[in-house]
């Protein structure tokens, strides 16, 4: 059974392969008469597309997108919404020497052996070139939830070892976005650009991680005992190319300190309860409630270095190769709309299956 | 739409409370004719159950497994298998003076506002009794992978601020068993227990992290692009009461490398392609690569301590609370069990969705 | 992947097998804070129950319904509702003989090569007595669509070559379960007891059809293009035992007429949309119309007959059987509750799927 | 949770309308290695085309198929399959009129009211142009089959009140595409089309039954208690447009046969064991028995007549309205490719779900 589904009730079906004809999705479940805002649809890609940045992968795509299905005089009807965005910039001709060659940490041996016939050129269906499904389907589950009042803001709160500090309290979507690194610390945006490029004169790669805060959302989502909330936005994240690690609220540092500590205390703010602290990071039983929801995701360095590597071909020989090709010195910054849509459609889809209980 | 099964081919379904008339779950698409070792799926239970130590709770449940259906002459038929284990000792009364309070970092207020009424006793449904069906599940599935060399090795690799080096190395069950904290490392797990016992004297909690290992894994398991083998390892680990981050591989210490390091470069041994290192943690592009899977979960301090907190009750009254009833100064230990039993879910789920590819 | 699970969001899991411990179910996703009527779920149980007729199975169970979790002070609470009966009357000697045949018509021979295994006894898994868990999570469903007001009524239209007239029309239950084959038409009624009679005399056995009536239902159930709700109504119908066919609305016959006789004209009545007549059955485009729902179900006679047959061993020996145990001559009348059940839950699944358009 | 996806392991996602940009869907789940014939699938979509006679649609499709991923170097990829077919002749100004009515009989209403807005322009989503996408996947599906040595037969059996004898002996498609109505009785083929035409001159429409058999099927298909073979085959077949009942084997009529004339017996024939007669369809249990599958599927007559008829509009008139546009005098014919594509996603889903008892 394949897995290029993701959601219950709003569910995104993803195709398309880095060199093929293009990249799509199909979204089942959008409620009906939302208000497709495409300019707020393409400026979403924009934030995610190469060419952003030095440091980016320097491939020109202009990543435009077209609805072929689910859309009627500007609103959605319930129907699915198809869309495709074209690949335009594909050097097929870069890849030939990979035909037979599994490179390290990539999924190339995997696929090989899994299906025993594998799209080589660019990663084929392997490729990070296919979160641009996720970021149109969070992008379109983002406009429904911006009149929930539900907001989600992403940023890169460290590279390699250089690391922001309080970073549950940020906010400011502009600093974000001010930095070309999208960390909105203006001094550890300086320090992280500084160490990416002292690494990309290497030839080498970075990783880092992305935190990201949803703020406005309801209490209730979430569905005990395996569908907890934190859950499928733990796999929602694990899912996206190079993440190793999810943490809730405080995380693997939360785990160190005694329950005393941890513990969010209830408290009447307005009327209202809310807790005191936040270190369940607004989940607690796997239910959201009503606090801000704090994750943090891990994502690895780029595994195409321009250095030399041992490796093996499919015949078996061990050989080495080099990285050619146009590839990213660190994703971290362009991975967050991704980590944002995919926030989005957790929660869509947790709010819509929150409806059977209303 | 609620979320009590887990799985899509090896599908578990659970059900009960803490304080009801028990817990059971019913395993649907178990192949058939598998022998049911009930020795050794007891001997899993009683891992998992309190009134193991000193610092667990001293709850007595005998935990007999009862099966309902779906196995004839001692095998599996192909049908739903189903179980139960009955609640003996319920002190209900107990938990009267909670039935209106939220408690600090617990599932009571997140329920109350979801469902408009809960089983305030024990924390019914979101109490963690209910990972019995669990452990129950994944002994089963750990009888069939057994069958295809595969095996799931957990233990304790910190407790608070202790925490064990060379983690990736530990294969040996015996020394888990040894300590009465799962700590294969006797100095390491003396630290622990000394730890708990003054963590306990202050009425206070702990948490801690465990580590898997799964060995003798087939290439090939995983199922990009959402349902990715560690992605949905993720789901089940932070599915599980307590837990609030999960890594796999090198994690979140593997995104302070550089691709230079963190690659696993791949070589031949004895005629077979393997990694060099093991930072990818045996997933690669979301599909199992023959080495072993390794990941770590963590888990944050039990949230009822015995002393004096702050909190409110469902009438919107600032009260204070303190601990009463049998509870766990530090679940990590009773925990491993449950660990292994969700890898084991994970995998033979995933081992029967593979099987389209054959 | 097994298909033990019926539904999306209302999903009931069965279990259990004719001469096991019992027969059982969970339901996951019922509503939360719905009272449960236990008086009225048995009262749906026992018009299931074997042994209420001279012309049904003699085996005498109880079929006392017990539940074991989602339940408190008398209400769901959403967490998922187990429920157990246990098997009283299983002679399972009975069956010895036929433990390596192959019953004609029966699922004998496609178990065991499906298999590989089968619990022989009584049928196994593949007995009527599963129906058992439809009819209890069936009258849950009612409980919440009667506070709808959507009612459900079926009834015995045919039995054998014996047929009502004027079916669509018939919504006195009173007069149902005032014949003991469950047919309104006190006539045609009487014709077929006369008719069992006959054919029981000569060791054989009859089917029949049910006519079944959907009222008060809303417009907009149904979700087009492949769940629409007739398609979803079918499919429920056809998973009943020895069920062979399913129409909605004027089915098989209606094809035979011309498109200007079997459309339905809209009119405004009582300032409603209403259609002038109901050949839609209820359903146009795959969803309601706000018109009752009618739609009738094919069963075949009862496959054990009381006469010699020709068959064929596990061995590969033909050989001669003739029917022994406690059987019925016609299923149909008790197959009514069934039919009723499998109705309420595919309405409530598409009443709560259609909740997320709200 | 709408529902436009078909199929558990080989999976279609259907989306498009009659007059956006076109009709596709996304097939997961396909096995790796498939070699994809294009002109099959063609030759299968120009079956299911308009204009193929004079009495069906004269609008002009060239129907081309484009793949936009999951095919590389010809063959499957285990990758997702994403398939469209751009509607080139859309007239939409045809259905200016049609903006606020509600046709009698059409799905005019029911989406409406169901979803809020309606793409109103040749049925939108409702229209049975979508069936294109069931065509294509089934084209797949059959391609995979054939390699199993599973074929699977359509033709019609009756129109109106015409209709043929001996229906399940029929096997010879030469026959049937040799009739322009494919009916594989050339007398009976010849009073059909005499039919139609006397009817269309009346402005007036017809529906039939289509007859389906699936030769080369294994023993095993199926998955008891829901999933049975036959209850996904009947929600396959309800869920085309226009489709009201559907039959296996001898369905309705086999309802009035007494159990010793319904039963198949057992016989062994060249070392094999096969039933004497096929009353079962080839489904016993719920699972596939070896036999050929036989099924019936009745379409109601097209509901746009080009006489008047009286209606309601969306402000709640009443109303008189005739047909206008492109439409078939009956679709049965039409149908035929469409109903042998449902039934070879359903084959394909039950082989690969039976590949977890291997």
């Amino acid at each position: 059974m394949a897995g290029n589904t993701f959601g219950k009730i709003f569910r995104l079906t993803s195709f398309g392969e880095s060199h093929g004809p293009g990249i799509g999705g199909v979204i089942d479940g959008c409620p009906p008469k939302l208000i497709i805002d495409i300019e707020f649809i393409q400026s979403e890609l924009n934030k995610r597309k190469p060419g952003q940045s030095e440091f980016a992968s320097p491939r020109i795509e202009t990543d435009k997108i077209e609805f072929l299905s689910g859309i009627f005089e500007g609103q959605t009807t319930g129907a699915p919404i198809a869309f495709f965005i074209s690949n335009n910039d594909t050097k097929s001709s870069d890849y030939n020497h990979l035909r037979d060659v599994f490179r390290p940490s990539h999924a190339d041996f995997t696929y090989e052996l899994k299906y025993g016939i594998r799209d080589y050129r660019g990663g084929g269906r392997s490729s990070a070139r296919e979160t641009i499904t996720r970021v149109v389907a969070g992008a379109i589950a983002k406009l429904y939830l911006l009149q929930q009042g539900i907001d989600i803001i992403g940023f890169v709160s460290s590279i390699g070892h250089v690391q922001m500090k309080n970073v549950q309290q940020t906010l400011d979507r502009k600093s974000i976005e001010a930095s070309s690194v999208r960390c909105p610390d203006a001094e550890i945006s300086a320090s992280m650009q500084s160490l990416i490029s002292d690494v990309k004169a290497d030839g080498d790669t970075l990783g880092g991680v992305i935190s990201c805060i949803v703020t406005g959302m309801p209490v209730g989502l979430g569905e005990p005992v395996f569908d907890k909330f934190h859950a499928d936005l733990g796999k929602a994240m694990l899912s996206i190319n190079a993440v190793k690690g999810f943490e809730i609220g405080s995380g693997f540092e939360g785990c160190k300190q005694k329950g005393s500590e941890q513990n969010d205390q209830f408290v009447i703010v307005d009327n209202q309860i809310h807790t005191k602290t936040n270190n369940s990071g607004g989940v607690q039983g796997g239910i959201t409630n009503g606090e801000n929801v704090f994750f943090k995701v891990a994502f690895k360095p780029v595994a195409t270095v321009m250095q030399k590597q041992q490796t093996v071909d499919k015949q078996g020989n061990e050989i080495e190769i080099e990285g050619k090709g146009r590839h990213d010195v660190c994703v971290v910054p362009r991975a967050v709309p991704i980590v944002e849509a995919m926030a989005a459609l957790v929660t869509i889809d947790h709010f819509l299956r929150n409806r059977m209980y209303l």
